[in-house]
């Protein structure tokens, strides 16, 4: 038997909003911010669909866990601090009251976890696939948003995490035939997959890019697509070494195993690590402070001339081309 | 043949967002928002679904003018100015270019008219019915939201405009034989489908819900469950008089054919009309400024204590019930 929208609300999203006015009890038309002064809001707002965002299947904590993680890495990305978030759930059926459960606390820690609390939202039911629509909330300092659209010449890009670590989790997710002939150890299959369903937005990066980026975006449809969407955002074009992109030993043994799968990697979605270029005489602080906050960040090329565009260098010093270079829906 | 995401961005949305510097030409991860000193900001979400909320085949413009028009109806009814606003669409197949460039059209059209500007959003494939999330963002003078649960005894219940007309405007599109029974005019099924296809929020009421209004929302998922809401979560009572509510000239040709279609008018959806509480002595004010502005309200009732719940009288003076209701979508 499923919960009704009205139990939905009042028995296990409600208790999520209890501690914020703001959010009247989900039982308002509408919910109200105030915001600080001297303060931007930063909005995002991302669509996750079951079969294309993550599987149908998945378990439920962790689908909120990264509906609310996505949005929260593109707040990050703009050095905002996020605040709040309103859901919209679009649900195939009545849900039963277990996957309800694991999906309210799921997006309970992640909120805790990120400081932003629920404000407000909608609950439908759709004719097709589990639908969340999440717009989350940041504040900063007047003026202070970090674009993609200001890179300089002579900035170094630089990468947090590694990449393709989800990219690799949903191929050991749905085709784990072929990744079965990598003689990947149980620990690294779980490390994938773990990447793929519950990303962690950078929150400790915010402060640092406020202070040391010139343009930053998150990088959720894959290194290589995102990277060339900064650079044209800029104006500017780019050159990055594969060899010093990031990559997990894991990831690194599947190289090793199948070299053609470096493609992948460095094209696969879902990293939500955060691309940001930055002057070169601030790398070097901008990597010493972030490790301090438990992140690596790793050099991986230079900003140049808009007429060379994006430039990709095998170790050989060659440019490599990919069929392609990011995620498009259609 | 279909267009490409990239092309639904840059060609059909982006010119919606082009006088506004804070929507970085839709190519950022996120928009930015500078409040306006000495105010607060009202949120809403809504998504609407092919089948649900829409009909697939109904014009892209009307579509798109209604998702927005429902979101704003809930900012009018907290008192707040609309500003700005985010769209998810997440399209069943790439849209070919005369649906985009009328839905496009009618995002403008809808915009332009409620002084809202595109901030941002999202665009995705969907393996499933046309899925519209906005998020709409008004704002109006700190502590001055107008709510759901803050009427009073004594309080006038009132309600703009004619309740029912769009949940005619439904049936006459989805079982004309049924409608054709009661020898409606061509004018009169025109207006009811308009009712349903192009719902128009009532922003004229924005003011004067701020100075007058004790309690109100919009009526979006029938008059007698949305008021039901209202006393329930002001902990109120209320009577109203079947007799009193505002119904067009063609609803009643309706009801004096078949009495029974009542109960539709008054627990249908979609109305998008305000329905708010008023002290009794500034309900002639609240009128007669309404006129002004040309949005009729009628006063239907008056708020009692909570333990007699709603009653709804009929014109024997008699309590009537209704099978359902309100809209529960599980």
């Amino acid at each position: 038997m499923g919960i009704s929208e009205e139990e939905i609300i009042s028995r296990y999203l409600a208790p999520l909003a209890r501690q914020n006015p703001e959010a009247l009890g989900l039982r308002d038309d509408a919910a109200w911010l105030r915001p600080k002064s001297g303060h931007d809001l930063v909005i995002s707002c991302d669509t996750l669909i079951a079969g294309v965002h993550f599987g149908a299947d998945d378990p439920a904590d962790l689908i909120a866990g990264k509906a609310l993680a996505v949005n929260i890495s593109d707040l990050v990305a703009k050095a905002a601090t996020p605040v709040a978030y309103l859901l919209s759930l679009a649900l195939p059926k009545a849900p039963d009251a277990a996957w309800m459960s694991g999906f309210a606390a799921g997006l309970k820690q992640a909120g805790r976890s990120y400081g932003c609390r629920l404000l407000g939202g909608d609950t439908t039911r759709i004719g097709g696939p589990l639908t969340i629509t999440i717009t989350a909330i940041g504040e900063l300092p007047t003026g202070t948003m970090v674009r993609r659209s200001t890179a300089k010449a002579g900035d170094k890009i630089v990468v947090s995490g590694q990449i393709g670590e989800a990219a690799m989790g949903l191929l050991v997710r749905q085709q784990s035939a072929q990744t079965k002939r990598w003689g990947l150890s149980p620990a690294a299959l779980a490390q994938f997959e773990r990447a793929y369903l519950a990303p962690q937005p950078r929150l400790p990066l915010v402060p640092l890019l406020r202070r040391y980026a010139t343009a930053a975006m998150d990088v959720s449809d894959g290194l290589i697509g995102d990277l060339a969407k900064l650079l044209s955002a800029s104006g500017m074009g780019g050159v990055i070494r594969l060899d010093a992109v990031p990559f997990s030993d894991a990831a690194r043994q599947i190289i090793a195993a199948d070299p053609g799968q470096i493609e992948r990697l460095v094209t696969g979605g879902d990293d939500y690590e955060i691309l940001a270029t930055i002057p070169a005489k601030a790398v070097e602080a901008y990597r010493r402070e972030a490790a301090a906050f438990g992140v690596d960040v790793t050099e991986i090329g230079e900003i140049g001339a808009a007429d060379n565009g994006l430039q990709v260098l095998g170790p050989d010093d060659k440019p490599v081309t990919f069929k392609t270079a990011s995620f498009q829906h259609f």
